[in-house]
């Protein structure tokens, strides 16, 4: 070992995902075992991503860990979770029998720096890019490989859907010890090229209801929950691969606002009933109804999760055409020129027929930007060492 | 049948109900046939009735409404099923065989003139009150007695609960031809003396989805109320009996709170989805939830229909406190002193400690104003001629 760096460091970035399915109630809170199986499409990472860098070296003294460039407590039990069974896959990996000798390395503490490139405001699904960056990170830190979506989903059940790119569904899984609770990639990102993905990030009052606290609440109180989980979700999850792999974005479309809906519902028949929707919500709910209707089919699909924003599917050819829609609705601010970010588009020209047929009643500024962008390819590892969030001394560098 | 008055008139009021068992879904569009047995609570005419008057006369020319004041289409299908109906029940009491000769006065044409003393603006069910003040109205006309909420179920659903004073319940039936679709008292106004009913009206902006269409939608498209009808209501309606009978408040008003939230619930889950809730419902929901949790158990019970004005169930002995608290969440514009309406509340001070637990974030103006009513009789006949609607003529009065 007299050959090893002192310092070892990976860094890895890896993608945020919108479930169009929904997860929602756990049957096991410690595993960390879903009632149901879900869905979701990876969104890019051009525009969305969350930057891990971990390193480990025999001069450190204690796992630390910093997000977004603050110290942060490392001995969350979920995170905990992660870093346990990471080392335990790398000193199988390694040793094999219990009497083998494991790596020096595999004792070294562990310094991880997280970065998003997002704001935790725009209430997106922050989580799940983090863990998963966390343990694809430390998968290549210590030459771990195989199945790692299992380990993810200890972290944040929705994480194990961020392990790999395109449209992803998370097997529900039967056995009790969660290894069939596990990721499995439905179609790759290149499948669907045309589609396209915005985020309206609403003008929200106040943070709502944690997505754990609220969802154990739904599964032991609402009975509509437990009917969707058994009866429902089952028979959506094959229609929604259906409608994928033949990209069909009717059929997409419209299962993904109602199961949406469902869940949403499902949150209301809660109690105390929890409720992520609010007035702006709704207007984009009936503004997307509004627009399909004109159009004669579904050109626009919304989904909402634990949160007020809402993420709008549609196609590359109505991009344009729908983001003048929503600057025609919610009139922006000061920040006209800002409005739109991500992926660009195009000014278009509104009809008056479509105008005066889904514009009512605009509401300046209850938008606070739109992000454009579309699916995306699954965690990624960076080789240049500059993009490292820890400097030579372990510590985060000024400028993560 | 020389002896005839040239003008025969009958005037009846009839009550509000407010369901705490919700009815939402057809299974017969014609006979307005439920999916569901539903139960409310009658609310007393002191506060909230519909007044109507009908008259019969020879000289009549032909069938005619006046609602409110303004003349009315009386070929409504819904009033053209009540009229036929209560004609042939009748026809049938007063002949028996078809051979048998009907009385003059059931060829003669017939004109009702109808009022309610509350705005249609409040967002109250006033066709159940109306259709239930017809029934009673013309069943005295025509001197029909017996069995009327099968009647009265034809022109609006709820109606049926309105033929009856006190706790209601509507048996969905099973028999194709409606038959046994009809109300039950459960229990008498005089039964709970204590129980209180708050009216809190929300300053809308618009007029939500009607419920005929919206309810049909829902069973068409919902597959949560599905189960809500056939696997949740039945168990509910007999615990809502339970609690009633029992005078047990917090069984009564944890029930009527989930309820309430299950049918919002399966609107959601309905496609286009159908929300009568906006964010001032939602602040009234999470009010009574933290007043609740302040006192450590069930003071106060929100319910809402399709609008998003609520309708809260309390006790006489937590008005007073529950109105303060409504004021001091919501205070009232110009007109504080018109606030509340109906019955009286003394004014309350509120301590320190509850007005920082529960009263949060004030929005001003946000209610209208309370109306204070309480559990109340079914249909009334009005003896004192003056209260006719109609004229010696047959025709509205000036003051009607």
């Amino acid at each position: 070992m007299a050959g090893e760096k002192p310092l070892t460091v990976v860094t890895c970035t890896a993608p945020v995902n919108i479930a169009v399915i929904k997860y929602w109630g756990k049957r096991d809170e410690e595993l960390i075992l879903p009632i149901n199986s879900s869905l979701s499409v990876t969104l890019h990472q051009d525009q969305l991503k969350t930057t891990t860098t971990a390193a480990i070296s025999r001069d450190f003294k204690e796992d630390r860990l910093w997000l977004n460039g603050e110290a942060a407590d490392v001995g969350h039990p979920r995170l905990q979770s992660c870093l346990r069974e990471m080392r335990r896959l790398a000193r199988k990996r390694r040793g094999g029998s219990a009497g083998a000798v494991v790596p020096l390395s595999l004792a070294y503490k562990v310094h991880v720096a997280s970065v998003n490139n997002f704001p935790t405001a725009a209430g997106l699904a922050s989580s799940a890019a983090g863990y998963a960056c966390l343990v694809h990170t430390l998968a290549r830190l210590y030459g771990v490989e195989g199945e790692l979506s299992e380990v993810a989903r200890q972290g944040s059940g929705s994480a194990c859907r961020s392990m790999l790119g395109g449209f992803v569904q998370w097997l529900m899984g039967e056995r009790p010890d969660g290894k069939d609770s596990i990721a499995q990639q439905v179609a790759p990102e290149t499948h669907w090229p045309e589609l396209r993905v915005l985020i309206l990030v609403v003008s929200a009052e106040k943070k709502p209801v944690g997505s754990t606290a609220g969802m154990q609440t739904s599964v032991d109180t609402s009975p509509l929950l437990k009917h969707r989980a058994e009866a429902v979700v089952p028979e959506r999850m094959a229609q929604m691969i259906q409608f994928i792999q033949q990209r069909d974005f009717e059929g997409f479309g419209q299962l993904t606002m109602k199961d949406s809906n469902q869940f949403h519902a499902t949150c209301l028949d809660t109690f105390p009933p929890i409720f992520y929707l609010n007035d702006v919500s709704w207007r984009i709910i009936a503004l997307a109804h509004r627009f399909n209707a004109h159009h004669g089919k579904t050109k626009v699909a919304y989904t909402f999760d634990a949160g007020p924003n809402a993420v709008v599917f549609t196609l590359a050819d109505t991009v344009d055409e729908f983001v003048e829609v929503v600057k025609c609705s919610f009139p922006p601010g000061s920040n006209g020129d800002q409005f739109l970010k991500g992926l660009p588009a195009r000014r278009a020209s509104l009809s008056e027929e479509l105008l005066s047929a889904v514009v009512l009643e605009p509401v300046p500024g209850a938008i606070r930007y739109i992000l454009l962008t579309k699916p995306g390819p699954g965690p990624q590892s960076l080789d240049d060492p500059s993009l490292h969030l820890l400097g030579a001394d372990g510590l985060p560098r000024p400028s993560a």
